[in-house]
């Protein structure tokens, strides 16, 4: 049968200050209307899989998580180990289910735009890996020469299910361009497909000992000794760079990744004049701001643009847009400094 | 004798969202350690008049005036009429105590540098103004070309107390640069020296309502009632650009009008990076910005310069600083949105 796993790991701190340690982006407002990315995903899960929708968290946000999803079934990593042993967790529980389980996998901080259409994509890579023992990734076709993501080279003119040439690191500035300009290039979106089964035996052979644990666990072993150890190593690195029959559907789904305040405005629109606000914001003689704040405080921005202005409990983030990965350095800096409350 | 008389009647708008309709900004503690305008430019009274300084101040301002300056004489006027007619009262009230009495008359919402230096020259006025029944007013030597201030021409080389050969309105940018290289003009900043006696009768010449009522009140008439039909003028407007014997002392004391929040940066200084802060914000890659927060909310910025940073209450204001003149549109957006109670 089919599943739907939501990957709802992350700490998010590229989203402070509205992501806290104890707040991770997911489960924060903020998509359309105030709904949770995390809910969003959930949706776009049982779009192809119906109920059979598990989210895997990490054991301190279980809570948090079950606030936001009452009714989606979650499975607590007793610590976060990163995407590798998060869905050999996931698909050695279902396994033990279902030893048909096919599963597409689908980060929860992520922003979709034409969910229809990622319906009938995953749909395709479902009925693929039902039939065929592939392992596939959804291949994002770009907009533009982005340097933050992984990329997937596939064969010219590629439409439909097609095979992954290779997987390439984030490339530079150059290199990007590049790539965006070839055609050949997709972004790897952190969107797989494959049997459970699949996932398993690749795990088994490029990263034994978390198979072991996973598979250990599942069976009813002491999840906090046994995953403790586990290497912290992303699926991508761990298996889909280095497995055979990676196959990758290339998607125009009006796909990004939140990763950063920048990507909100694609999330939550734009006014008529460009900026992106909540009810609490007045921009004047401005375009291209994100103006938001948690509360009543109102925030009035004048003759300023192209500007991140984020009030968020007990911390106020301003930031250019497009320096807004660099929020990293205020984390950074509030650590180094022993402000670790308001992280 | 001496007097001092402080003009404390300014809303201040330009300094929201720290001023507010209830706390104008002559009140905010906005000084070097916190210290408030008012007491400033109470110190600088007391510096040439000792204890006999007096504040002018609006009725509904004088509960907050007294809890911030307990041991001054406050003058209430009943409403604001602008500085003719506080002047006026002032004038009025200390001739009937002292028929002698010269006055100096400073605005509560400057910052000096050079104190001083400018307790010399109000010493040389008020010597002058009690031999001599002239009107006098400091001009200070511009350090740039200012459109926001009225100017005073002199004649050439100007030292020491001389004559006004006329008052001007603020100039445009081209007219001020003009100004600014002549070296035959001087910013009107506001403060004048008189004899009570030679105030009253200009003002009996000029403004006879004015100078009616005002006599009327200090002799114990029905302050509210003679006080609220007089004309909104101010003394520039209603005596000094009509006067005849009208003085100057060219002044170079480091003078600025805390008329925005770009001001704020002269008045309390920048950091090793050039930026106006308190202990509340972290300023990561910028310089020239005033980054303050009123209570323990953090402010951070990263890659932003010469941006006003201000969170205030149940408000914050981002600006550009060199167009900080700006926050009015903000109050009047404000006003106009029925938000009036964050003004």
């Amino acid at each position: 049968m089919r599943h739907a796993v939501i990957l709802a790991g992350g700490s998010g701190t590229r989203l402070w200050p509205a992501s806290r340690r104890a707040k991770p982006k997911q489960l924060l407002p903020l998509g359309p209307g105030g709904e949770a990315l995390l809910s969003a995903a959930v949706r776009r899960g049982r779009a192809v899989a119906g109920a059979r929708v598990m989210i895997v968290t990490a054991d301190e946000q279980v809570t948090a998580t079950r606030a936001v999803e009452p009714d989606v079934e979650i499975l607590a990593e007793p610590v976060a180990r990163n995407t590798a042993a998060a869905i050999g967790l996931a698909a050695a529980t279902l396994l033990r289910r279902d030893p048909d389980a096919v599963m597409v996998i689908l980060p929860a901080d992520q922003h979709v735009r034409d969910e229809a259409e990622l319906a009938r994509i995953l749909d395709q890579g479902l009925a693929a890996v039902e039939h065929d023992d592939a392992i596939g990734t959804v291949g994002i076709t770009p907009t533009r020469a982005e340097t933050g993501f992984g990329y997937l080279e596939v064969e010219p003119g590629a439409v439909g299910l097609v095979d992954v040439k290779r997987f390439v690191e984030k490339p530079d500035r150059e290199t990007a361009q590049r790539y965006f300009e070839s055609g050949t290039y997709l972004w790897n979106a952190g969107m797989f497909f494959a049997s459970a089964r699949r996932i398993l035996a690749e795990l088994e052979t490029h990263l034994a000992p978390t198979a072991r644990a996973v598979t250990a666990i599942a069976a009813g072993g002491d999840a906090a000794a046994l995953y403790a150890p586990l290497l912290k190593i992303s699926i991508d690195h761990a298996v889909m760079e280095r497995a055979s029959r990676v196959v990758t559907i290339p998607a125009s789904i009006g796909w990004d990744d939140v990763g950063s305040w920048a990507a909100i405005a694609d999330v939550r629109g734009t006014d008529a004049s460009g900026n992106t606000v909540d009810e609490h914001a007045l921009v004047l003689d401005g375009t291209g701001n994100i103006v938001l704040s948690d509360d009543g405080t109102v925030i009035a921005t004048v003759g300023v643009s192209n500007l991140v202005v984020v009030k968020s409990g007990d911390a106020i983030l301003v930031i250019a847009k497009d320096s807004a990965q660099d929020v990293r350095k205020v984390v950074d800096a509030l650590a180094a400094k022993g402000l670790a409350k308001y992280l």
